[in-house]
C-alpha cells in the first residue's frame, strides 16, 4: 500500500529506511507508481489517469507500505520526475525537484 | 498564456466566456495544455513532464489567455481527466472531477 494511505493497524514500516518502492509501471517498467492513478519515470515525466497505471491500482493491496521517488517534498510527497513533486493526491510543480541528483537511489 | 500566468499588462479576456482552449498536445492531438509542461486527455488522462509537453511551452508565448478543461475546481484549476483537477501547477485528485459530463464542451 501507500504509504500515506496504508490502513491503520497493518504493518507499517518502523523506519523510512525500511520502505520499498511502489511497483514499477510506464513503458518498460521502468517507471514506478505513486498512487494508484499515478505512474512516474524520472526520464518520461508523470501519467496520471488510466495510461501506464494498471498496475498502480494493485499496490493498494499489497500488506506492506511502499513510497517511490526521491528527495521529500511538499506534504508527505516526494520528488518524482524532473520539478515535480508527488503524493498518491497528485503532483505539482515544485523547485525543490529540479535538480537531477535528487533521483538517485542508494 | 495560461490565464492564471499571463503577463500583466497584456490582453487578458474581460468575460471566461472569452477564453479559448489552450494549444492541442498528446497523442493524436487529441489532448490540451494545461500547462508548459502539463497535457490532458479526457481518455487518456494527464501527462506531466516531456512527454507530449512539447507543444505546450509554446502557449506560454502566446498574447491571448487560454484556459482548457471543463467544470472549475481547486484553486483555479480546472476538471482535466477522470478525477484529476489540474493548474499550470500541477493536477490532483479532486471528487468534483469523478463524473464525465463535466468534460462536455460547449
Amino acid at each position: 500500500c501507500y504509504i500515506q494511505n496504508c490502513p491503520p493497524g497493518g504493518k507499517r514500516a518502523l523506519l523510512d529506511l525500511d520502505v520499498r518502492k511502489c511497483l514499477p509501471c510506464g513503458p518498460g517498467g521502468r517507471g514506478h507508481c505513486f498512487g494508484s492513478k499515478i505512474c512516474c519515470d524520472e526520464e518520461l515525466g508523470c501519467f496520471l489517469g488510466p495510461t501506464h497505471s494498471q498496475s498502480c491500482e494493485k499496490e493498494d493491496y499489497l500488506p506492506t507500505p511502499c513510497q517511490s521517488g526521491g528527495k521529500p517534498c511538499g506534504n508527505r510527497a516526494t520528488c518524482a520526475a524532473a520539478g515535480f513533486c508527488c503524493s498518491p493526491e497528485g503532483c505539482h510543480l515544485d523547485p525543490d525537484c529540479d535538480t537531477k541528483d535528487i533521483f538517485s537511489e542508494p
